[in-house]
């Protein structure tokens, strides 16, 4: 059978991007790799919208998330962590592993955190050096108000804002300068449609401000090191070559397609497949704003997901993601990222509604596909 | 022009793991990925001869270093770093980065650590809890005495013996459990003959001691993270699937030539390579015993070899790397890891032989392959 990819990370890879990865080795440290990298760096800049260095790690995304923290914090520094899904409960484990004071703001599963309860905390305690966050939470299908929050760390000269943009860089807006964000984190098997195995990281002036006073222990992860050796195009360990060539021509294809359509085309894809799901009477997990990298969509519950997922699984061949912890099992988590297109989409309302029927589910056989397909090729 | 890649790693991958590599991307969470990782564990576990688990880490061989260094020890401990190369001052700069009281005993460059220094510095220090040392140093083409060194670690309760095997594991015999090494990283662009962005790490019985007290930060290589999850067929963190496909038909090969003739092969190519080298009146920069995985030659002063990798790189489309720091344009290495055979060897004496010719070196045209000729196929 035929496997189609619908996971939030790993995410399809375009056939000509793995055939490009599959081209003999190239040596890191040659004029010709240079050159690719040299594009890499221009590249990464145009999608992170900043004029900072983005540093391209040999890790996956967590490996840039510890970069984030140690080479901006200092120990003992008191942090104030969003954990309102899998990945903000990850900052907080980092924070604490490297002895940071770690305050955690718990928001429910399922909705966005509220800036002004950031702002009430950081008012409440003037000793709080970073704010951590998710653009985008992949285990709720939330996002979080990057930009609402930066408003309010941005012009505080002792707070930096700390951003997992794993499912969010490449995904939708989030221009790094622009909006004011300190550190913004990447990985290359989400919107960069890649194989796992590299991840990214930019840092702002004040983020290098605090930099120099950064004393948590750091090596493989050194920001400076990597900012040095990405001067030179080169990076201070062997590089991942063969990602990085991939990401190259990846590169290339997002500034033939421009980052304005890529957003639009995750946000398209997103809505049609949440109205889709609504026109079947399914519920999305996501109470406040959903984002556009991934739809997690409730499962009737007389069912629950795993069939749902075992089914697609078996009958088509569709891999989707489980909820994690208190929503295993109750939703199912669809990707709207990696070399997936408007057709993909609508096959995969199409495989839904026919395990869903074949499972027991009552719904009006059709409105999923019909919705999403007016939403999906409606305005071409 | 054809390109033929002879760095000691990044090696030269082979086509059908290249391919393999390319097939459309797999989700790791599933029953397909955990078979082939289960696959990979034991095949790593064969090539460490080791009952040990073997992690399997995104990122390339500093990380693995990193990650032996802070599952082990304490802030403040006192550690010996054989430092005769790049690598073995890299054991220094990390242990450094992380407050480790760094001593460092200093070889020169070209010769091996003589244990019997690495014993009166222990003797003369009880305090000294670990021994770090490279398997083989890749900047001067040395092999140091593992074995040796692990005789006089391994009967002391409260030292461990920490070795980098990037260039080791895999190219010469290393039993893991038989020598008695505590903790030993390897890397995937080595003898594993994959593109680099894969590390790897086991750690003894003694080791796992060390871990139980090791106070210094870890997540991302948080190695009981990682045994936790390996005995689950699956990582901490998102692995680099693709790598891990690559590895597990790399580990099948390897099953196939068998540990014994893979050490057999290497040391068959470099002791070619080392006496075709000489039979043309170069020297050979290693004084002690050389490491199979790479020879490093000197060039005849003269021309430095600057001129002459340059010229096999303009000539015949061949890299091979140029010394570093005090080595640099006075010796060339060059690798018998990766996809190279016996042929590959001789055919790149001859170029040798061609590049130095027109370089107007002066020696007896055909000596350098002759000689190789008959070390290579002589006993086939």
């Amino acid at each position: 059978m035929k496997n189609y990819i619908f996971t939030p990370g790993p995410v399809a890879v375009p056939s000509e991007i793995l055939i490009e990865m599959a081209k003999p080795i190239m040596h890191h440290r040659t004029k010709e790799f240079e050159a690719i990298f040299a594009e890499v760096r221009e590249g990464l800049k145009y999608i992170y919208d900043t004029k900072q260095e983005v540093f391209v790690l040999a890790a996956s995304g967590t490996g840039a998330m510890e970069g984030a923290v140690v080479n901006t914090l200092s120990r003992g520094d008191k942090v104030l962590v969003v954990n309102g899904g899998k990945f903000g409960e990850r900052w907080g484990k980092i924070c604490k592993a490297f002895g940071l004071d770690t305050q955690e703001l718990m928001v429910e599963w399922g909705h966005s955190v509220d800036p002004a309860d950031i702002e009430k905390a950081l008012g409440k305690d003037p000793s709080i050096r970073a704010v951590l966050v998710q653009a985008s939470e992949t285990s709720t299908g939330v996002m979080h108000p990057t930009k609402e929050i930066a408003d309010i760390t941005r012009h505080r000269d002792d707070v930096i804002l700390i951003v997992d943009g794993i499912t969010g860089v490449g995904v939708f807006p989030l221009p790094f300068d622009e909006i004011g964000i300190d550190v913004m984190v990447g990985g290359s098997q989400k919107a960069f449609m890649l194989p796992p195995g590299l991840s990214f990281a930019a840092m702002s002036e004040k983020a290098w401000k605090f930099n120099k006073t950064s004393d948590l222990p750091k090596y493989y992860f050194d920001f400076k090191a990597a900012q040095k050796n990405a001067e030179k195009n080169t990076t201070p360990y062997t590089p991942a070559v063969t990602l990085i060539i991939g990401l190259a021509a990846v590169l290339r294809r997002f500034r033939e397609e421009g980052r304005e359509s890529m957003f639009k085309r995750h946000a398209k894809l997103s809505l049609a497949m949440r109205e889709g799901m609504k026109a079947i009477g399914l519920d999305i997990y996501v109470k406040d704003v959903p984002s556009p990298a991934l739809t997690t969509v409730i499962a009737p519950p007389e069912i629950g997901s795993s069939k749902v997922i075992k089914a697609l699984s078996s009958e088509f061949g569709i891999t989707v993601a489980d909820g994690q912890d208190q929503a295993k099992g109750v939703i199912f988590r669809v990707s709207h990222i990696g070399d997936i297109d408007k057709t993909d989409t609508l096959f995969f309302i199409s495989a839904i509604e026919s395990v869903l029927h074949k499972l027991g589910y009552k719904f009006n056989y059709g409105a999923g596909t019909k919705k999403a397909s007016e939403i999906l090729f409606g305005d071409q």
